[in-house]
């Protein structure tokens, strides 16, 4: 078991924790609470450390404990446990994680793909909050820009609730660019923009569709918002300008999933 | 000018940044930023602090000049101001307003009034995402059970990005209770519910609605649960067990108003 906060391991947790450089470096990140270890794909699981009070929880839980006979993992002290986890009420279960690379066929699998992609996002919060819904909603994936929040920020990976283990995403410097090549491999592709005229329930989203949404404060930048087939809006009554990203973004997901749903899926 | 962070208005500030009962025993709560200060009521705004900085940019813009002079303002220093800042870059503009008292009749106000029930959210994002969601989806109002997050704390107030001045909202410890009446009243009441079979697009919402939402963790309790009208359910792909309650909400605001918006109006 360890005890102390200046075991190297324990030092190595606390820097993947705050900071995104050391965890890409290392290829990995950190995941914690037990419905996070349980949904975790096994063969990512790199390493996991159990408080002594979480061990005992964890004993009660065939799964888990099968899981964790197969997994492996080390005891640290309640102490040290606080020390390296991210949250102020710590569950007691964190565990490293290698990351999965996907690529854009695995984005565009199916017969009619539904991508979100993001501009320069900056929330955690609001990251993880779409990845979630993502999964929720249907969709094939998710594309980045290189200047959104990190993906595998702590904060964002506990909003996604587990579905940052089955959503599959990937992060591009060359955003208009990646848009042009989704519009030629005939995906419609949608932004997100105060110049929309048209409501969003008003296209049809039943063939291969990708919303783009844009930065919290600033929204798309003008050369990614030309880059899209269509503008579109969002009804908003009041004073109101805009709605919040991930709350955007969870309306667009869902007014797709809602007419694909009344489709009769192909024979 | 304020130049010392000792001086008793200052740490007045802080403590209502900080202190929900102080803030209530008080009758006030705090926003900051300019666009906050431009939304504000006028006849609410109680005290308006502004960094040297700050009013140099204020000076630019002859709306908020003229409101200055009607509100008066008091100067402070840069390092006083992020002192009483609740935020890491302040924008150097705080104002002190005091509470509005909402009744039951407002909110029930025109003929078919669409109201969200909160029962025990937690999160002080959430919750202000809510409210803002909620002005743009056309919300009559928002009723809350006494154990939800304080909608006047700063992240709150923040996050409604302005439309805590005009989303009428009340509390209450008799949330059953205000549920029952809302039905007596020809409401029809709707729990976001895990045992709910019938998909939310599925129910008009075309009358007069309540959506009943529930605690991020636990949702809502069988007792409130039990009162409502029906149960309904957001349809989930994957894995997925529940979403985020903002996303849940605004997915229930916004179904309500898409149906609404394809409603002739009563003439």
């Amino acid at each position: 078991m360890i005890t102390s906060i200046t075991n190297p391991r324990v030092k190595q947790i606390v820097q993947w924790q705050t900071k995104a450089r050391e965890r890409r470096d290392a290829g990995v990140y950190l995941a914690e609470g037990f419905k996070m270890y349980e949904e975790a794909p096994e063969e990512d699981i790199r390493e996991v450390f159990l408080s002594e009070e979480a061990l005992k929880k964890a004993e009660e839980s065939t799964g888990i404990r099968e899981k964790l006979d197969r997994t492996g993992y080390e005891t640290v002290s309640g102490g040290v446990f606080r020390k390296m986890s991210d949250t102020q009420t710590p569950q007691g279960i964190l565990c490293v994680l290698g990351r999965r690379e996907y690529g854009m066929e695995q984005l565009l699998a199916g017969r009619a793909p539904l991508l979100i992609v993001l501009e320069g996002l900056q929330d955690p919060g609001n990251l993880g909050t779409i990845v979630r819904t993502g999964e929720g909603a249907g969709v094939s994936g998710i594309i980045m820009s290189a200047d959104t929040a990190d993906i595998y920020n702590p904060k964002t990976i506990r909003a996604t609730m587990g579905s940052i283990f089955r959503v599959p995403f990937l992060c591009t410097e060359h955003l208009e660019e990646t848009v042009l090549q989704l519009r030629q491999k005939g995906i419609r592709t949608y932004a997100a923009h105060l110049g929309g005229e048209k409501s969003y329930d008003a296209f049809s989203y039943r063939e291969g569709t990708a919303f783009l949404i844009g930065n919290e404060g600033r929204g798309l930048t003008e050369g990614l918002a030309a880059a899209a087939d269509e503008y579109l809006k969002i009804p908003m009554e009041g004073r109101v300008e805009s709605l919040n990203a991930a709350v955007t973004a969870s309306l667009l997901m869902y007014e797709a999933h809602r007419q694909r749903r009344w489709t009769v899926p192909p024979a």
